[in-house]
């Protein structure tokens, strides 16, 4: 047979005769270990004695089968589905990782959750209509679907998230004519995990009544969820620290199915009708320059996607491909990547872990932080700060204050993510007016004061869905109008240790001059 | 400063502390050899003894200034622009190959030409209205304009591309009333160099007329050019190869700007106006997998397809564009690409000789090729097979056929590209009837009988723009119902050599039975 139908370049043209790269084991960083601090520097001084090697050849070995990874493959077009090497990992992740209620599910590459969530609202969303998401939620996917018209319609939400019974209430009432004429909102965007910006973490309950409206109203969920991974244990004192027990390091089939185990559950587990989509990413745990992730969803949809990428963007790249797949799948192997995404997710937890420790640090000399029962749920505690009454020190943060009326500011400590969401009671300010919608004056002097001494965080209006006709925000569960507080994000994933420290001792500075 | 808005991983969590590669040199392939068919096998002898390597760190020196690149910035979310080695490359690349006829020209890294034409099209495009395209043109383009309603309007063409007369009349005549109340096309894409499928080369002259005609109608063009390094001399006869003179094989800055110099100018080169988008891809010329490549036009174009790419693909791989510009930029230079782009054209070059040698040679023996001078256009040749009367050999393949009627099959030899174009004049054929439209049941049938024998070309059908509202077909200059012909698209680029001579054999023998 004589193909002359297709036009490529022919291998020896490719200059690339080898591809490689020096990289971690993947037990480059201790999981469990009790004193978080110690354990990040000792694991980057570990991590750089025991590098390995990985080579991409141009031509396999015929012995390595037909999914062995070769730039002859990675560097010529390919399906858009994803490389064989890179679906054949792809799919058995998912399977023990996901477990998916049903069984004729599909994998396809795509360019990052950016690009997954693009393709599904292609695929999903007519112009101009409503889609469901958090109250606050990424920028990002709010803007890759506004060309089209798409806008957000957002549910109010706690510490776990979108809050069921908010659901319901929306869908169940929704008037065509209360919406200027738009239908009843037929899909949704949700980030589960770590959410972005507020840190929430859904367990699998939740998941369950979230899931059963969404059958209940046909809704299509779209589940971003590149923080899957970064899911934490519940934040202890500093002191309290040493009791967590020690899991051991090593690379185990055993210890992988018992550390899954431990993560809540993706909707995936729960979809017996396959009316979810879900986006995962390597951004997060290997990093985001790869631009390499999947969607897991029905074969219908995916086919249907698939067509999409085929025509508008292409398949994504075979470099990227290969050098994730090479590491990931050949080197590491399923048992290996899911000890380094423990790993990645205790590097985190050291990471929230030293932030929060920070901030009550930062906080005892001019602030009282008392944890909010009413609004705590499960392994999630929120605090409230207040300005204290007295010189003394409070070594009981559990302590009831005697009025709320004089919190500064409120946080839920997250359980995953990469984000420290902070509610700030601009009511309390002596020059608060009530003025309607985000973005206040104060608002924006806090950021402003906050910038000046040097502190940058992400203020909360860039993650806002509010609209004039959106629902009242009930976000840590009570009813109010938006300029009473303010809120920001701030993220404890990339600076240093150094950075944080002074960050959180700045920040409360700054915070008790703003609120004098 | 402490930057704790941005949510990205800190690279000390990404497993790669190195990247690299085994690269050929600049010169692996050589240039102007008198011999096509050696200095294939020679070039890949050479390659092999005279790789070196590239590697990129985790962490670049600072001696190596802010474009140095570094998997630190590679891997990590980065601009949709590109990473600073990419742009500064491809801006003096840009600069020095195509010359734009302003200074202030922008240019933006997108995920290949695909990627780059969805982007165009969002840009300029409105849902439902026509753009214009070459009569016969790249299907994948037409996927991606066409689930916004955008369908393609077909100007006539020849050997040289599109026919400015043909575009003339088609603007000066155009009223909404004729085409369903669309307004006059105002978008022009365009593969003006190796044109997919015909192979067409447009010149700078018929550029420079297109131009006018699109200043005049104010016609954005979207200059699409994946082969625009693939140009080749004028075909000449195996004997009369031995004449072509030997250029010199080194890196050389003169050298360079010579061959530079031999190239059709890009459309930038004449856009005064800023009215050329044009797009640029590594595919064909480092390998398609990389999925890179970028566009060039105005600030204005360029700001709002970078807010586009952001929202909807975000940047493309950080590991694709830090192993091609280590390659391309770090190890080669600008003066070592153009060098690598001079052999891999002449490789081509060979590879088309080859597959013209090969139908040459194929034909002797049933078939006589007669060059068609009516049809021919500048260094173009369009040769016309006809059945033989005789016994006799042609040895003069440039001998006027007594009468056209006994034609079978016509193609022009390409200067540019990967592809043969072949058109056969079904209408000889004792079965054919008039029948209206492209993919008439004979054109199926040749398609088959050559897919029955082994020989697999690319169906004509699948590159029409035709509809039935569409200008008659005047491709080679002279207007038909398209069922009196048929098309195959031949691709003489990634098959080897001994394919393509068996190939051009079984066409032969099958074009001879078919047509008996």
């Amino acid at each position: 047979m004589f193909g002359l139908a297709i036009g490529v370049p022919h291998p020896s043209l490719f200059p690339y005769e080898t591809m490689g790269a020096e990289v971690l084991p993947p037990t480059a960083f201790s999981v469990g270990d009790p004193d978080g601090i110690l354990s990040w520097f000792w694991s980057v001084f570990k991590a750089k004695t025991s590098k390995t090697r990985i080579s991409i050849p141009k031509y396999a070995n015929p012995k390595d089968g037909p999914n062995a990874i070769q730039l002859s493959t990675a560097l010529q077009y390919s399906m858009v589905t994803g490389l064989p090497a890179f679906v054949e990992f792809v799919r058995n992740f998912v399977l023990q990782v996901f477990q998916p209620a049903y069984s004729d599910f599909r994998v396809l590459a795509n360019s990052g959750n950016t690009d997954g969530w693009t393709k599904a609202c292609a695929l999903l969303c007519q112009s101009g209509e409503y889609i469901l998401t958090e109250d606050w939620t990424y920028p990002g996917a709010l803007l890759s679907a506004w060309p089209s018209g798409v806008r957000p319609y957002p549910v109010p939400m706690d510490s776990l998230g979108m809050i069921p019974h908010g659901l319901e209430c929306i869908l169940a009432e929704w008037k065509e004519d209360d919406h200027e004429g738009k239908r009843r909102p037929h899909v949704m965007y949700t980030i589960p995990v770590g959410q972005n910006p507020t840190g929430a973490v859904m367990d699998a309950e939740r998941k369950q009544e979230i899931y059963d409206i969404c059958v209940k109203y046909d809704i299509i969920i779209v589940e971003d969820d590149p923080y899957y991974f970064l899911q934490y244990p519940e934040y202890k004192r500093k002191s309290e620290r040493s009791l967590r027990s020690h899991i051991p390091g090593k690379v185990n089939p055993e210890t992988s199915r018992k550390f899954v185990d431990t993560l809540a559950p993706s909707y995936l587990k729960i979809d017996h009708q396959g009316r979810v989509i879900r986006l995962d990413t390597f951004s997060k745990t290997i990093g985001p320059g790869c631009r390499l992730g999947w969607t897991t969803c029905n074969p219908l949809f995916a086919t249907t996607m698939e067509n999409y990428s085929a025509s508008k963007t292409n398949q994504t790249s075979g470099i990227s491909q290969a050098m994730v797949m090479q590491l990931v799948a050949k080197q590491w192997g399923h048992d290996g990547y899911v000890r380094w995404l423990r790993g990645i997710g205790a590097q985190y937890t050291e990471r929230r872990d030293l932030m929060i420790d920070s901030l009550f640090e930062a906080s005892s000399s001019g602030l009282g932080l008392a944890q909010n029962h009413g609004l705590s749920q499960g392994t999630v505690k929120v605090y409230d700060a207040h300005v204290k009454s007295t010189g003394v020190l409070y070594d009981n943060l559990d302590e009831k204050l005697p009025s709320k009326d004089k919190t500064l500011f409120s946080f839920a400590i997250p359980n995953g993510g990469m984000f420290l969401w902070i509610k700030f009671h601009l009511k309390n300010h002596h020059d608060w007016v009530p003025h309607p919608g985000p973005g206040s004056a104060l608002e924006v002097k806090l950021w402003t004061d906050l910038a000046e001494a040097g502190v940058l965080f992400a203020p909360g209006y860039m993650f806002s869905t509010d609209e004039e006709d959106a629902p009242p925000d009930e976000s840590f569960g009570e009813p109010h109008v938006r300029s009473e507080y303010a809120h920001m994000r701030v993220s404890f994933s990339s600076a240093t240790k150094e950075e944080i420290t002074e960050a959180m001792k700045t920040f409360i500075q700054v915070i008790l001059k703003f609120f004098r």
